[in-house]
């Protein structure tokens, strides 16, 4: 007797904001079925297995700002829904810290199983909220993906708060990086731990830029949100940023 | 603050007999996000909901065959993924005995957003569970698809307890019917009290016939399921009929 679970979840998919929330990272659930993957519980609880904190903001946003959102069921260690299916780490042998044993020699239809299984009803999914928010709402939409990254990586302590990445169209991180600027409460970047050419952008891509959509991947340094407490406090700092730059788009046309 | 929820959950994919379960109208929930639709109570927890007993077939048979299964996280009266998305029932504004308030006068487009919303990640899902187990499986695989009906249905009797549903290829459940009929434990029919031309094998044929691979739909009558126990001796009983079903078909190779 095993537990069920899903690649791909809801949450308040009638929220009526402009934007679509996705969070691919959002989970650290290994399904029985994949047994423990040779790892340790520590790495199992690492922040080499999910974004800590991501969806804890993801729903305080999806709150605040009453925006859909959709996320992954299953660890990224498992399949990582923000990487292009043929990248090697989509399903990564190995992170910073952990060896992944259970990633390690998978064949080519191994690699295949675990896509169809996660990585497409996942953006099925994600794809599927966003042309149902299209529909639902009259004028432009914009995509934001939630992530978090850790304040040390290889040694080096990374000190800036929040990153705004983008793959091809920076209007939306360009305008979110502005408002924090003139905020000046967090210290925030551009393209900043990663950037599109690291190949993190697979989901802003597909679902915002392909889809004519503005659109921002947000980092946030994950001990600012470990706790619910944190958390919270990101998810309303960032509302009022995403609502400056809700306005300042012109985003769901005249009922924004 | 809503609840999440999904349009596809697995069970058991490490599952490793030469059959894939598919569920589509495993549930009865109604998320939060689409308000009670304009169901009485009775209506939402009635057999015009969901299936009645059959998810509880469904993950028995599952953890007794060491069979996967995919299912629906969300009421067929949202939408009804057994259905062609054209169908007039794929989002029903009745049922047997109910109206649907919350489906009445919707458009094309507002359809369609719940096609992408449920319809498609639940059948990307189930046809990425079928893809990885042909991958995993030496052999031929076949798909079955657990459902139940009513004992009574506009007024009149349903005397059968078992019916047996193909598409095109009548191989899987011919079979099975045989083994039903030479076991002689419960009532079972042909086609019984559906068949494909009341346009209820869309899932069937999908993952089914359409990939070449055998089997079947089985409608067990819900009141012998509406129970845990019945729920597991119907588990058991089916347990036996599919072994002798995958044996006589050579399913899963040499292997099985």
């Amino acid at each position: 007797m095993t537990k069920s679970w899903s690649p791909i979840h809801y949450y308040n998919t009638s929220g009526t904001f402009p934007i679509v929330l996705l969070c691919e990272h959002a989970s650290g659930h290994f399904p029985e079925d994949f047994g423990d993957m040779g790892l340790s519980e520590e790495a199992r609880n690492s922040h080499a297995a999910w974004d800590i904190g991501a969806l804890d903001v993801a729903k305080g946003l999806s709150d605040r700002l009453n925006a859909p959102l959709a996320f992954c069921g299953a660890s990224r260690l498992l399949y990582d829904c923000n990487r292009l299916p043929s990248a090697d780490d989509s399903i990564p042998a190995k992170s910073e810290k952990f060896d992944v044993p259970g990633n390690e020699n998978l064949n080519p239809e191994q690699k295949f199983s675990r896509e169809k299984l996660i990585h497409d009803p996942f953006h099925c999914g994600a794809g599927g909220l966003v042309s149902a928010h299209e529909r639902n709402m009259s004028g432009q939409i914009a995509v934001v993906t939630l992530h978090s990254f850790t304040p040390v990586y290889y040694g080096k302590e990374r000190p800036t708060e929040l990153g705004f990445l983008y793959h091809d169209n920076a209007v939306f991180s360009e305008a979110a990086l502005g408002i924090e600027t003139q905020r000046n409460v967090y210290s925030a970047a551009m393209n900043y731990p990663y950037s599109a050419s690291d190949g993190v952008t697979h989901t802003l891509r597909q679902h915002g830029d392909d889809r004519g959509h503005h659109g921002t991947m947000i980092e946030i340094r994950n001990d600012l949100i470990a706790t619910k407490d944190g958390a919270d406090r990101l998810a309303e700092h960032l509302n009022k940023t995403l609502r400056t730059v809700a306005e300042v788009l012109k985003l769901g046309g005249e009922t924004a």
